[in-house]
């Protein structure tokens, strides 16, 4: 049964480094990957709705829908004010293709942190990835005071109890994995540890709902009580922590919002925003996307780093079924980061987005 | 006719760090005090409501709003989990004193940062303080899908427009101060900038009406648009910079929620958050406050570092007027922390809190 991918560069640089990871998925040998690929191509983004006046069209949905296993979204540009009837296509899939949480991997691997150090680096960030802000309600009034305007922040016990669910059943299948590593290829050694992200001395309602509901995925499952370590941390010092130890994390998970702004700043401490992948995931389908944005400035230059999207393909494998193509992958990315040769701007190189997915390609 | 400070030291370190700085003021040597200061003593946070109900006394504010010119807050403790009836203090002072602008500055001075390497950051962060996610206007609904909640987001143009004419302004007299430096002195050496921290993208009209508003501020005063320059970031690519190149940032404005995140954030760039002080501003009235948190499980062992605590009666000082004796302890300090010696366990040191506040007082 071949694999049916679905491709969505959007804008900028998305359109560069989507490509650059359909080259690699095509570059598997078959004995990494048994399923022949084959591959539609989408439109969404803010370009297409400057042309179009429809930033995620219905044909785009329905073909996933009907027609993919997985799919790749690059990423979108964010309009310099306030545009009429535009709506954010990515956070638009992730709701109606009920992709409930990202899934972001950040690991120190062989890339050199934003300071020069090495630090063992081996974090997971679980996003919620339906509801919070991202539900965007939201209405302006004009009070007798002036004007105001109001959005509504949404924490459900359904939303958190998948989220919570994920992150404690992905610590597991860390701790699985890294059984099979050598003692000396082990980033994180301890016993697999769940941080649960919120800011209830604020939000006491909201991300009490969250904090609680959370710990009872965890109360009341024997075998996470058994295994499992887990902490709490407030938002705020949770971005403090992780700059000083991000050693000391292992699985992560957060509302919408605040894993946004974490994973970002967890993208700043392995040296660029280009290497970071993430898997919007659903329970019956998944969406790579590299963390990274559009990054106008940069776009057509052929200078993009494709890693993030060439590891969101892997992850995309990953978790449709195909682990050791996913795996051949992640070590090619990984010989090519150690070798240190071949990398782009961001990285401090001078190597093209071609050259970094040739290199990749010819690792496999 | 002197000065009067309301010292609420609230919970946990806040015991330790507040009589630290009022040891410090106390030590001003008269030509660079000329006020008598006087000291009154007020109840507030987590602990006092265990005991009595309230965690922001009645008596408290009607102390702030009678008798006093300006306060200094330590720090509250964040209940493990919900307490019904209890509120955080420090949120509630900010509202019921009308403290619209929490200003933060980020200096590395002479500190080592996390990595050890040195960076010229010389950042001051702007976090509206009255809105935001911090109305607390929550409520929980047991819906035919089952539980969920609802917080409510406001951000208003009054409340935008004062924290926007505060970061200009700022910016302007941060400009104006750094004229008086010898150029090697400066961190800080091109046009002053304002950067509008935001999500527009996913918050078109909350973080549309923020930004736009801040903008207004700027296009319609010919004195900004002449010197000062601004930039746009989204709130997850600030983080990401922040700690790519913090040197690249003047003055920072967000809204409540987003500021809070940075500052702590920014504050790991600098060594430590002991080292960050801030004050909460009104049009009349100002308390200087730590942006540590109340530290439960170094409290008590005199080890707290009390430098944010004393920098930020040094911003209480400025702004009321006595801007030669804040200089006086800006400068005790900075002589501190360059000698390396007195430093406390948080940097890396073996002081207690005692000596570091010592040491400070000696250079003045
Ligand atoms: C583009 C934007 C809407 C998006 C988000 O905030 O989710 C992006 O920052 C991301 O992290 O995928
Ligand atoms: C204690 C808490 C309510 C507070 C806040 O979020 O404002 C603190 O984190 C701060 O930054 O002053």
């Amino acid at each position: 049964k071949p694999l049916t991918i679905g491709l969505i560069p959007a804008d900028g640089i998305g359109r560069e480094v989507i490509p650059a990871a359909r080259q690699v998925l095509e570059a598997l040998p078959s004995n990494a990957m048994p399923a022949k690929l084959s591959f539609i191509d989408l439109d969404a983004g803010f370009e297409y709705f400057q042309k179009h006046g429809v930033a995620l069209p219905q044909e785009t949905l329905a073909a996933l829908k009907g027609d993919c296993d997985g799919a790749l979204f690059g990423a979108v540009s964010s309009p310099s004010h306030k545009v009429a009837g535009y709506s954010s296509p990515i956070v638009g899939l992730r709701k109606q293709m009920d992709l409930y949480a990202n899934v972001r991997p950040v690991i120190s691997g062989s890339a050199a942190t934003a300071s020069g150090e090495k630090r063992a680096i081996d974090m997971l960030i679980i996003r919620e990835n339906t509801e919070c802000l991202y539900i965007k309600e939201e209405k302006q009034v004009e009070g007798p005071e002036g004007k105001y305007a109001i959005a509504k922040r949404r924490i459900s016990e359904f939303a958190s109890r998948r989220a919570g669910e994920m992150a404690f059943s992905m610590a597991l299948q860390r701790d699985a994995m890294r059984q099979q590593l050598a003692a000396s290829e082990r980033a994180w050694t301890g016993r697999p540890k769940v941080t649960i992200v919120h800011k209830s001395n604020v939000l006491s309602v909201t991300d009490g709902l969250w904090r609680e509901t959370v710990r009872k995925v965890y109360e009341s499952n024997s075998q996470y009580k058994s295994s499992v370590d887990i902490e709490e941390q407030l938002v705020d010092s949770m971005v403090y922590r992780m700059f000083r130890e991000p050693e000391a994390f292992d699985v992560v998970v957060a509302p919408n919002m605040y894993g946004d702004i974490i994973s970002d700043g967890a993208a700043a401490l392995v040296g660029s925003l280009g290497l970071v992948p993430s898997a919007n995931v659903g329970d019956s389908f998944v969406v790579g996307e590299p963390v990274h944005g559009s990054a106008p400035d940069i776009a057509g230059k052929n200078i993009a780093n494709p890693i993030a999207a060439i590891r969101s393909a892997a992850m995309l494998l990953e978790r449709t079924g195909y682990g050791s193509a996913a795996l051949a992958i992640y070590r090619a990315v990984d010989k090519v980061l150690a070798e240190g040769q071949i990398k782009t701007p961001d990285l401090g190189g001078k190597s093209t987005t071609s050259e970094v997915t040739k290199a990749v390609c010819k690792q496999l």
